[in-house]
């Protein structure tokens, strides 16, 4: 039994590159943890090859499943060893939860948000919706205002069941928010949230497959996004953000997962906002942890779970990155209509 | 006076790409401080580049020179308050300093590392030495175990007046450790500790310029570097540790700076990084503070300053980011031969 068998398995059964590091990835999440959103958390690649991992281990005879737990098998404990597999230490400060950021400044900001946040609309698979935790969304605009993004800056929100834009509206700090979304509940909620706050927020509706309305486009120094991640779909999204960009100094914040994309599609995409004439500032892995949505048990990925528990609300198990792109050159991006299905790849695990 | 003049300026005189939006990082930084050091550290572009239009401010009567004082005048003031400029707001996280890691488990190494770390090399010009505090040691030792680049893996550092090598080896938990060094005392130096804590640690004189040694290329799991920043070595440096790299899932930790790098070279080196095979999962910015070096007075940036203070040992301003890649396909780098100064470029500050 070679690791390299099982990455094998997975890239042929499932479609999706993985590597022997990628396999060793899961057998440390299950050396520290038995809990299987845990391990999905932990190893750090997309789930469909973790689940797929999973049961190959199982059939080799180095993992085994019992109720919801998966546990090493003494042949596993051994074959870890033998392989020189450590446990996963995630070493995360515990203060500012490993994003590096001091929220204290943000305090008042968060009781508002979190007050107004309480009758939000939930989670729609239909829109492949799943929003980040409200100290989540407080510390993305702790980190835009850090990175001069925030204070006298004209910012749009693209796709915002997050609620980005309310919060950054809410500090009173930008010259302008705007926020774009297809769901009428998430722009009749921000409306709402505007006009009650009386805050400097236009809100529009949205589908983010067409073009960008003319009005928009090379108007903003900042936007905000979290594409769907299908590497169509997530360009897609990065364009839209990128041409709404005034040109040199716009900065661009982007969400993206172990857990839908392979470090392969990482790269890919990471080259195409290069070539868009953007470079990578900041990268932070688990920047974002998100409330678990409604519509687990009918995600793609549930049926591949080698073994079932629905998680908690509040049970953090689906983290992404926070990457922020700054342009150095003209963007060069083209703001053209996508159709057909732009949210599905061969690793996309939550649609 | 517009920004756009103060940028095209620094770009004729100094050769180094600057955007308005940097001339307006420097208005910010002499809004938030008076000191030329912190100025210098939150402005983020070139030193040459702050120093230029610091110079191209007080011309404009935007910014005034008092004594070792840099302070921005009524104009100034008016200005920033006109073009919507913010004074920089760091909220760097006081517990971790913005890397995000707890380090408590850390202690033992921390004290062990200083012990042994109090008879080190001072920092020589001659081979662009310069290195980062104890505590920013090991908090890379922290980074390189929560991504399981440590335990129970081979490593590589290529250039290590840091000491990487020598805290690496104090954990005992890599399998093995190997450093290469041109400097003749610092390699004499880590010998010498190794010895006396009987560590797994292996010690070669090497001038990074040459080949790496037949028997170094594709053994290693990880490589850390910190390389010089023209873009020549830059790559020069981060292709050996590519080439170190045993294939696919090998990861390398490398330190870039803003103040010897414009974000036109940062974007230039991803390019590059990417194209080699690899992909950028971690991007830290500010990971690492450098303990200030005796020849400050004859670094290249000194004359250009336009108010002058020898900055304290510990009083930080010269910081680098941490970005961690990871081999997605097999390295794409030759193991050639460099001739010449590959340690300058127009945006060199303190060779």
């Amino acid at each position: 039994m070679e690791l390299r068998d099982i990455a094998k398995r997975i890239e042929e059964k499932q479609g999706i590159p993985v590597s022997v590091r990628d396999v060793a990835r899961v057998i440390s999440a299950v050396l520290t943890s038995s809990d299987i959103w845990r391990i999905v958390d932990m190893a750090g690649i997309p789930v469909l090859a973790t689940c797929e991992a999973l049961r190959a281990l199982e059939e080799a005879g180095w993992v085994t499943f019992q109720n919801d737990r998966v546990l090493l098998t003494a042949n596993g404990k051994e074959a870890a060893a033998r392989l020189g597999i450590h446990p996963v230490e995630e070493l995360r400060c515990p203060r500012c939860h490993g994003r590096g950021l001091e929220l204290w400044p943000f305090q008042d900001l968060a009781h508002e948000f979190h007050e107004l946040a309480k009758d939000r609309p939930e989670a729609s698979q239909e829109f492949d919706q799943g929003y980040v935790t409200e100290e989540t969304t407080v510390a993305r605009i702790a980190l835009l205002h850090a990175r001069g993004d925030l204070a006298g800056k004209e910012m749009l929100v693209l796709g915002d069941d997050d609620l980005v834009s309310l919060a950054a509206a809410l500090t009173r700090l930008p010259k302008r928010v705007v926020a774009l979304d297809v769901d009428r509940r998430i722009v009749e909620f921000l409306r709402t949230a505007a006009k009650k706050k009386n805050l400097n927020l236009e809100v529009l509706q949205h589908d983010l497959r067409e073009p960008l309305p003319e009005e928009l486009l090379r108007r903003f120094d900042t936007f905000v996004c979290d594409p769907t991640e299908s590497f169509r779909g997530y360009l897609a999204f990065a364009h839209r953000g990128i041409s709404a960009l005034r040109g040199p100094g716009g900065a661009g914040y982007l969400g993206l997962t172990r857990l839908e994309a392979s470090l392969h599609k990482w790269r890919r995409i990471q080259l195409a906002l290069l070539e868009a004439g953007a470079v990578i500032t900041d990268l932070f892995p688990n920047f974002h942890e998100y409330v678990n949505w409604p519509y687990i048990e009918t995600m793609r990925a549930w049926p591949h779970l080698p073994v079932k528990r629905v998680p908690g609300k509040f049970e953090p198990w689906y983290r992404s990155a926070l990457i922020r792109i700054e342009l150095v050159e003209e963007g060069k991006v083209e703001n053209v209509r996508y159709s057909g299905d732009i949210f599905t790849d061969e690793e996309a695990a939550t649609t």
